[in-house]
Formats: structure tokens, C-alpha cells, sequence
């Protein structure tokens, strides 16, 4: 093996909602409702800026450590109802399938790393194709699997040492991924299918290639640094 | 009368979706279900970029002339029942009312201009406040009014007929309005309460000053292009 050789990824962390799915409105709206439901309005766009945390710390990080204190649990609760009710018609994103297919066919381990419940990772891999899931991804981790989610780096640290990856690499659609790639360690490539401005995107991650999404990453999949 | 008083303006002219009421992502989702109902599928930040077009234009602009010519009316009148299904959840932004009180009580007409049917227009002033609208408010017009929704001028410059008005200046949360405006001849106002990005919107206007939202113009009014 020689230095070039040694650069190159064995594993690939996948974010689900916003890069995979396309999940990110239909989750400002089960927040709004849900946040409604305990009498707190929070605009939509501010919970928009907020999806791809996990519901651990975006009430806080929305509405304040007092309505997290007080109604935490039961705005987490009805979100996730909410949620359910609108996730009958959440498509996957364009090229989502073909990208999970392409990295395994290069022989990287493909691993999805949610900040969503095991329960509704589940519902999205049924949305990108449960053969496919079962065929081409090696891991998943959840928010279930880690003490804190994202933007922490838990979720991507756990899911790169599920397969003994030395050299992983994050994709994903939000500051939070961003973040979250930074504090594990591994690197990260972000698309723009979660509707996050370009200018959130580079303000956490200055240096990493943005795609406009998972068909734009895998037509330029040459040079990106998954290959 | 000197010239600084001339240059004062005599009428401002509000967008309403995305700027008096928090509705841009609920309109993304109904979109995004209405063109699933003809079997074509459009990705929900494309959506939330055309959300303040009118849905005169909205269609072709999203998906092509080709789904314009087959779908259009069907994905319009699906996207319109959709909506309404989401409506009894949308709320004022802050300080929508406040604002439109201060302008009245500042002595400029007040126009509602907005590119939905008249009928959305009506649920609308009910959540901002039927009777404050009542009140405060001199005119409106919507898309019934005019042959060409935003991004065309007509409906600013309809809106400022209506008043009589020789300095209208325009508020409203979109790209859109800022085209609008600027071929309707108004000045324009932004804020950034539908949850476009400032690239986008100083990309149309980029001498337009920017607010968080109607309270934070409210805040600020004095000083602003509306006073």
C-alpha cells in the first residue's frame, strides 16, 4: 500500500433526513405543531435551521432551557406523532438509492448514522428501499445508540467504529453534520437537498465540497473525496 | 412641503405568505404532495425556493412547460386543497399586527398584496387579526386581481393604484417580491421570515434593507425605507 493508497476512505457515514430522504420540511412542520401543542410558537424558519440536530437538544436550542425543562419530553412526543402522520408522502431525495449502491460497489462500508429514533430509520430505509438497505448498508446507528445526538460527534464517531473504519467520511446536509464529522474526526462532504443556505453550510465547514444533492455527488462521485 | 418630505413614502404594500403569516413551509409541503398526486416529484428545497411565485407561474417554473400543459390546473387545485388542510395550524409571525397598526397609525395606506386567491387571503387576515385587518388595513389585492402573479409587477402596481399612492414601498419575504416590486417601480423592504437565505434575496435586491421579521422592522421603523 503505498501513501496515495492510505488516503483513500473505507467507510462512508451517511446522514438520513435532508440527504438521503426529503424528510426537512415535513419536520418544521411536526415541530411547529407540536411546539403549538404546549403553547410556545416558534417560526418556521428557525426550525429549519435546527432539523438535523436531534430532539435531545433542539427544544433547548429553539425555545430555551425553560420550555426544555418543562415541556421537553411531550413537544419530543408529539413531534414524533405529528411526524408520523406526515411521513406517508416524504420521497427519497434524487440519487439516494444509486449513491448507497455506488459507494458499496467501490467497496466502501456504508453506514447510516440518524439523529432520528431507531423506529423512524427504519420507515425512511423502507422509503429508499429496504432490499437495497439490506444489500448495501454494513451499519446503522440511531439516536438510540448514543448518549447525546448530533451536533455532538457520538453518532459518527460510533457509526465509523461499528466497521472498523480508519479513515471515514460524513455525508450530510446540515451545519450539525458538519459539526458533528468535526468533533469525530472523520471528514465531511455536504449537499444542499436539506434547503440550508450555503452560507450556514461553510460557516461550520469551510473546506468541504458541497453537492446539490446525492445524484449531483454520485455523477461527480471521481474526485470527491469518497473516492 | 420640502424635498424631504417628498421622499417620504405614502403607502406600504405587504406580501402576506412568509412575511404576516408563517406559511411558506406549510406551503412546501402542499406542493410537494399536490405534484406527487400527478406522479412527478420536486424536491422541497426547489419548492421553498419558488414558494411567492404565484401558482400561475409556480409549476412551470418547478417542474417545466410540459407538466404546466397536462398537470398545471390539476397540481394547482391539489396544492389548494392540500394547503387548507395545513392552514388551521399556521400562526401570525411576530409582530405582523403591530406592524400593520404602526404603519396605519403613521398615516400610510395600508395595502395587503398578496399572490394567493382571495379566499387564502381571507384565512390569512383571520390569523393575523379580522378585526385589526378591518381596521388598519385600506386595500387588497390577490391574484384574482391581476393576470400575472409575482414574480410580474402587476400586483404592487395594482395595490398602489388602488390607494392612489406616489411612493409606495413594498415589504414582503421573497425574491419574488423584490422582482415584483422592482417592476412595479416600488421600493422594497425584505425579511428573512420565510426562511430564504440572503444570498437569494440581496441577489434581487441588493440595496433592500433586511429584517429578521415584522417585529424586528417594527422595531427599527424608524430609519427604515417606511418612514
Amino acid at each position: 500500500m503505498d501513501a496515495s493508497t492510505n488516503d483513500l476512505p473505507d467507510a462512508v457515514l451517511f446522514d438520513v433526513d435532508g440527504t438521503l430522504v426529503d424528510s426537512n420540511y415535513q419536520h418544521v412542520v411536526a415541530w411547529t405543531r407540536a411546539f403549538q401543542g404546549v403553547g410556545v410558537v416558534v417560526p418556521a424558519p428557525h426550525l429549519h435551521r435546527a432539523v438535523g440536530m436531534g430532539g435531545d437538544q433542539l427544544v433547548a436550542a429553539v425555545a430555551g432551557d425553560d420550555v426544555e425543562r418543562e415541556h421537553g419530553d411531550a413537544v419530543r412526543e408529539a413531534w414524533k406523532t405529528e411526524y408520523l402522520a406526515l411521513l406517508d408522502r416524504v420521497p427519497a431525495l434524487p440519487g439516494a438509492a444509486d449513491l448507497l449502491r455506488a459507494c458499496h460497489e467501490r467497496g466502501l462500508a456504508v453506514v447510516l448514522a440518524s439523529s432520528s429514533p431507531g423506529d423512524l430509520l427504519e420507515r425512511h430505509c423502507a422509503i429508499i428501499g429496504a432490499d437495497l438497505v439490506d444489500e448495501v448498508v454494513d451499519a446503522v446507528t440511531t439516536a438510540d445508540d448514543v448518549e447525546a445526538s448530533k451536533p455532538a460527534g457520538d453518532l459518527f464517531s460510533v457509526a465509523a467504529q461499528k466497521v472498523g473504519a480508519q479513515r471515514a467520511v460524513a455525508v450530510g446536509d446540515s451545519p450539525w453534520d458538519a459539526r458533528s464529522a468535526h468533533a469525530a474526526g472523520v471528514g465531511v462532504v455536504l449537499v444542499r437537498s436539506g434547503g440550508f443556505c450555503d452560507e450556514l453550510l461553510r460557516g461550520e465547514a469551510p473546506d468541504a465540497p458541497l453537492y446539490d444533492d446525492a445524484a449531483d455527488l454520485l455523477a461527480r462521485l471521481e474526485g470527491s473525496p469518497l473516492t
